[in-house]
């Protein structure tokens, strides 16, 4: 009988990233921060604005000066001028008089609050008059309202989305300290396996796997580094490895998909200085013969051959570990998952998490998850997927109609 | 009275992006095509597999050599070799023989199907036992089960993700055709808007737009660059603009948020040559006054100031400008919009679509969507959005509880 190793599940697999130093940090512009992970808190060393602001084109008053005008019995009030845009006004407002002003102006010293424009109507040079009365601050951004001086506004190991950017060019920093792309080796083994560029003969198929895990890899923020197709022989799996070590923060091994190459890599991955094998096998479906090692301080991948699952492998366990020495913070880990309704039953064995392929179809305002059918080592089908969805470790199966959460791919 | 501008709905705004032609295409490698959009249908000119190929570790055989093999009674069966990976068998299989065969592995001529090595028993070197039935084609993968020659595999105008990227792989493809990358020209205009570098004096603010839009303009795909600020002056405006239209496929001005400031843009895209305003204001808020002008065959946006404006304007509108002259086929535009219930109530003004920044919650189970409240200038504001969410042209608003589509931010 084959040999059955001793699986561990996904929860305790996961735990290990902790295990995995974060990557060094660097200095980059803030042009090039969309997507990097702050290496550092972000504190506000100005107000936002640091001047009262108007939010709306119109005039800047005293709000008393208008309280009680209506359409019957309008207010008339003087203009003292105009506020220019980018300079505070050479004037300032008494009662009974307003400064024209744009949005975004800085209002005059003595107004308190803006009427807006299509409230008003110019009766003269110097007059106009207005329907409707303001309240205090009424459409002004007051001195530190958006941001205050002092604040944390952003967190260490938060990712830099657009609105992120803005923020740090509203404080100009035109530097942001962020955590460096982590660097992945990626090595194909198996004796079968040739260049994407030979024609295969009767046997052998194309690499299709450094391509895959190399696009995940980019994906998942790292920088993929391929090294190429080793056959199945130990001394020149254990060279490959050694050199992908010395040159990458983690090292993804996918194996050919036979047992023999599986197990070469054990083998190989037990070899290396200051290593051990912390996971041999994972209670998920696909992806079980996956194996992690760790050389040093760094994290090494046996992969499954098969392109789906090492797809799965990659999205559900190796993302996190890249995450995590990313210097990604857990609570900005929010995974986009989609609810929607089963189509179909499926049926799925105990003791694993098994991930089924689905599409995304919408009817009547009901999102739908409709299983891709097909055999599973098909790349074909996994073009037409959306997501995956993951049935319990304790589940038998899922009835059409039940909720999932669908995890785009 | 201000003069209100005729607005154009958002469904006919977006009906002119058909005006704009597509950008140019390249050939690429295949390691840089993730995120690119495909220039060619690809036609697979191979059978995938082109071999019979086993799915499982254990033993080809011909079917019919297993019938009626049970626990109680199993059938006993000749090992006549192992299949190595990457060849073919150098024998084949007649009735009661069996070949060792890994996964990946080519099945010998005479056998069709392959039992698992779970379901065997060694006896001695040269013989098994089985200990169940297969059925012919079991655990085999036919050829072109996956990819069939001749067949269309992937379409002109779709996006390659991983998946795609490798079925690519798997046909050999180490260069693809795609279109290029939109180059999007990004001006700042206002008296009042500063580089990021200086701090700013009272009255004057940071140019955020720059920041935001580029890196949005890099999400959507495209490449921004950067032509810095230029005052409120029509002259140097227009040279600005005409040097951004000359090198660039589209154009985003981001206004200064003032009125003066709008009209100028308008003034100065009316004086290009071959040019006329296509929108001036769509029914959408944030993000009312937007126009769109067309210089020769180049779309050439107005944005207003405010950043929160801006990015939405960005994400509902130009996003799908720039989509469309990438290249990016409609069927491929599905976008991941997330079903959530409402918080609280909201209110909203007819006669315009409404877009609301909201926070994803889960609670037992269930997806909220939070508001996310304050004034909408506050760039601290929308770190804290996931997404938005848009209430109908003729909605006065929507209750607590009702179904929402989330937008992800």
């Amino acid at each position: 009988m084959k040999e059955f190793f001793k699986v561990t599940d996904l929860e305790h697999t996961l735990k290990y990233s902790a295990v995995f130093p974060n990557v060094g940090t660097e200095f980059i512009t803030l042009h090039e921060a969309l997507g990097r992970i702050l290496a550092d808190d972000i504190v506000s060393d100005i107000n936002l604005p640091d001047f009262a602001r108007s939010t709306m084109d119109g005039y800047a008053v005293k709000a008393s000066s208008t309280f009680g005008a209506t359409e019957e019995s309008p207010a008339y009030l003087t203009v003292k001028g105009t506020v220019e845009m980018g300079k505070p006004a050479a004037f300032s407002i008494k009662s009974g008089e307003v400064a024209r002003i744009s949005t975004g102006g800085m209002l005059p010293d003595g107004s308190d609050s803006v009427i807006m424009v299509e409230y008003t109507e110019v009766i003269d040079k110097k007059n106009i008059e207005i329907y409707r009365s303001v309240a205090p601050g009424q459409h002004v951004l007051q001195i530190g309202e958006d941001l205050k001086e002092g604040n944390n506004v952003l967190l260490c190991g938060q990712k830099l989305r657009p609105q992120e950017i803005g923020l740090l060019a509203a404080l100009g920093k035109d530097s942001v300290k962020v955590y460096k792309k982590p660097v992945i080796g990626i090595i194909s083994t198996g004796d079968e396996i040739i260049p994407i560029n030979n024609m295969p003969d009767k046997g052998r198929i194309r690499d299709i796997n450094t391509y895959t895990l190399s696009s995940l890899v980019q994906k998942a923020g790292g920088i993929p580094v391929t090294y190429g197709i080793v056959g199945d022989d130990f001394d020149a799996l254990l060279e490959k490895c050694s050199i992908a070590i010395a040159h990458s923060d983690m090292v993804l091994i996918s194996g050919g998909s036979s047992v023999g190459t599986r197990d070469l890599t054990v083998e190989v991955l037990s070899s290396l200085p200051d290593s051990d094998i912390m996971v041999h096998g994972i209670s998920i479906s696909p992806g079980k013969p996956t194996i992690l090692a760790r050389a040093g301080d760094k994290a090494i991948w046996g992969l499954p051959g098969h392109v789906l699952s090492a797809m799965i492998v990659f999205g559900i366990v190796i993302r996190p570990f890249i995450e995590k020495i990313s210097g990604l913070s857990p609570q900005y880990k929010k995974e986009l998952r989609i609810p929607a309704l089963l189509s179909r039953n499926i049926s799925s064995a105990q003791g694993r998490i098994d991930y089924i392929r689905v599409r995304l179809i919408e009817k009547n305002g009901i999102e739908w998850a409709e299983p891709v059918l097909g055999k599973s080592g098909l790349i074909s089908n996994l073009t037409k997927a959306d997501g995956l969805i993951e049935i319990g470790i304790n589940t038998e199966g899922l009835d059409k109609g039940s909720k999932v959460w669908v995890i785009p791919v």
